[in-house]
C-alpha cells in the first residue's frame, strides 16, 4: 500500500465538513478562509511512540490523543477549531493498525468539529505531529498574559490522575492494549478529553483574563500563566481537587504531589475576576476555584510555603 | 539543556517579523491574521533521518532542507510566506548541531522572508514536521485542475540533479558531513532552493491555470496535475533540460530518466495559455517549455510513446 492509497483509505473525509476549509488535502496546500475580525490560532504537538504513548497501546487511542492534546491548546485560547494537520511518520503500512487509529482520530474529529484538512506521510519510527488551527475573535483571545492581582485561579478538569494512569501502564506494558480494560486513571492518560466546547462556552458568558491548559503539571503551568502575566498566586492547598483514585493508590501525601506536578491531565487553568466567578460557575459547575493571583512572583501556599513549579519536561525526565 | 531552554537559545527571532504574526511562540497557539480577501494556504512536510536525508549529513544543511521542501508547496500554490512552525524530535539535545541546525533554518527563513511562529521541541529518533502558512489572494491561487487543452507545459528549475546527489551520497556517505565539499548535484539534493520569489513574480504578471512543485519525479507530478484537470500531456523530449552532470554520470539515456522520474528536485511545474508563454519568460528567464495540454488521459511523447509515471514513493521504495 503506498502514500496515496493509505491518505485514500484512512485519512479522506475525515471530520466534518466547514465553510471555511475551501481545499483539503489533493492539492498542494490546504486553503482556509478566515472572516474578517477573526483570527487564526495555530498549535502543534507532537506524539512519539514509547515517549508520550506505549507502542504497543490499542491504536484507536493514539489516534484520539494525539488530537486530543494539540486541541487542548486551542481550548487555552477559546478557539474554535477549523481543522488539523496530521504529519505521520508509520514503521509500514499495517492495516489493522491504520483503521484502528483513524477510527480513534475521527471519533475525536467529529467530536470537536474539527476536520483533518492536510498532513504527510512518511516512513520510520512511529511518531505524529498534529497541528490544529482555530478562529478566535480579533481582541477576544485568550491569553496567558491578561491575569491581574486580586484576580481568582480557577481550574477545570481532573488533576493528577493522567500521571497515576501512565505509571500503571509502565508497571504493565500489556495493559496498554485494549482501551475496554482500562480504569479511570489509564483512560486519563490515554484518552484525554479537551476542553474546547467548554472554553467556547465560557468565553461567550464571561471575560476571562488569562488562560494555559495543563500539560506539564499544574505549578509548572501555573508559573508560565503567573510569568507571562507577572503576577505571583497564593494556592489553597485544601481547595485543590484531590482524586479518590490518586489517595487510595499513592496515601494522602504523593497524591496531593500528584496534583500539583504530575503532567498530560489537559486540564484548563484560567483567571478571571472575583465578581465573575458565580456566572462562570454557572457556565461550567465544575469549575473550582483553587487560589487568586497577588501582587509579586512565584508560587505560595495560604500558609506561605513555597511550591516549586517541576513538572514534566521532555529534556529532563 | 531543557526543552524551553533549547527553543529560548536556538529558536527565538528566526525570520523577520511580519504585521500578519500577531503571536509567535509563547503563548499556547501562534496566532496570524489574514488581511479580507486573502487566503491561508498551509502544507507539512515530515524530514525523517536516513530516510530523508543522511544522519550524519551537515546540520545546517539539515535545517535549511526540511523549510525549503515545505515552501516549495507555498510557491506550488503562489502564496506569499506568512510564517512556519517546527515540531523537532531529537535524540538528544547536542548543542554544537542545534547551532548549525538553526543557522541553516535561519538563513532561508531569512531569505524566504518567512518567521518561526510555533512549534514543539521532543524528544526520540530525529525528524521534523516543518508546516508553512502563506496568504494567496482569493480567486486568484495556483491550483492543479485547471489545466485546459491547449495549454503550454512549461519548467522552472532542474531536474535529475537530485537523484544524483543522492545517489552520491548513499555510495560515500562521509561525503554528507560538509556542505563545502559539496558538488552541484549533491548540493541540489541537501539545499534545495524554493520558487517562492519566482512564483510571486510569475503569479503578478501572468495568468497560471495550473501548478505543481516536483517533488516525487516530473512524471509523477506532472500526472498528479493532469489527473486534477482531467487532461493528457505530450512532452516533446528533445526540450527537456538534461543537465550536463547527469550525462556525465550516467550516460544519455539514464540522464533522460533520471530526468524524467529523479524526485526530490522541488522545480515548479505551470501551465498557461500560448498566448502567454513570452510575457511569462519576460518574468522568468530561466522558464523552458516541455510540452503542452491535449484531451484525454496520461502522458505520451510527441511520437505517440507512452511515458509512465513511476516517481518517488516512500512506501514502494
Amino acid at each position: 500500500m503506498d502514500e496515496f492509497a493509505i491518505i485514500n483509505r484512512y485519512f479522506t473525509g475525515l471530520g466534518p465538513q466547514l465553510p471555511e476549509v475551501l481545499e483539503a488535502q489533493g492539492d498542494d496546500c490546504a486553503l482556509l478562509q478566515i472572516k474578517h475580525g477573526e483570527l487564526l490560532a495555530l498549535s502543534v504537538d507532537t506524539s512519539v511512540a514509547n515517549r508520550h504513548f506505549p507502542l504497543q497501546a490499542d491504536p484507536w487511542a493514539i489516534g484520539w490523543r494525539c488530537l486530543a492534546i494539540a486541541l487542548s491548546d486551542l481550548a487555552a485560547m477559546a478557539a474554535r477549531p477549523l481543522g488539523f494537520t496530521l504529519a505521520i511518520t508509520l514503521p509500514d503500512a499495517d492495516e489493522a493498525w491504520l483503521t484502528e487509529f483513524s477510527r480513534g482520530l475521527r471519533a475525536l474529529a467529529d467530536e470537536a468539529a474539527c476536520p483533518l484538512i492536510g498532513g504527510d506521510t512518511t516512513r520510520g519510527p512511529l511518531s505524529m505531529s498534529v497541528q490544529v488551527h482555530g478562529a478566535v475573535k480579533s481582541q477576544h483571545h485568550w491569553r496567558r498574559s491578561g491575569a491581574r492581582a486580586g484576580d481568582k485561579i480557577v481550574l477545570l478538569g481532573p488533576l493528577g490522575l493522567a500521571s497515576l494512569g501512565l505509571k500503571s501502564m509502565l508497571d504493565n506494558p500489556a495493559k496498554a492494549l485494549n482501551r475496554k480494560d482500562w480504569n479511570r486513571a489509564e483512560t486519563a492518560y490515554m484518552l484525554p478529553r479537551p476542553l474546547v466546547i467548554e472554553a467556547l462556552r465560557l468565553a461567550q458568558g464571561v471575560s476571562i483574563s488569562a488562560a494555559i491548559d495543563v500539560s506539564d503539571g499544574l505549578l509548572a503551568d501555573l508559573q508560565h500563566l503567573l510569568a507571562s502575566s507577572a503576577v505571583a498566586a497564593e494556592i489553597d492547598l485544601k481547595r485543590l481537587p484531590i482524586q479518590p483514585e490518586l489517595i487510595e493508590a499513592l496515601g494522602a501525601e504523593a497524591a496531593l504531589k500528584a496534583s500539583l506536578q504530575g503532567g498530560d491531565d489537559y486540564a484548563l487553568l484560567m483567571t478571571l475576576a472575583e465578581k465573575d466567578f458565580e456566572l462562570a460557575r454557572s457556565l461550567c459547575p465544575d469549575l473550582v476555584s483553587i487560589g487568586r493571583c497577588v501582587a509579586g512572583a512565584g508560587i505560595r501556599t495560604l500558609e506561605g510555603k513555597v511550591l516549586d513549579p517541576q513538572g514534566f519536561n521532555h529534556f529532563l525526565n
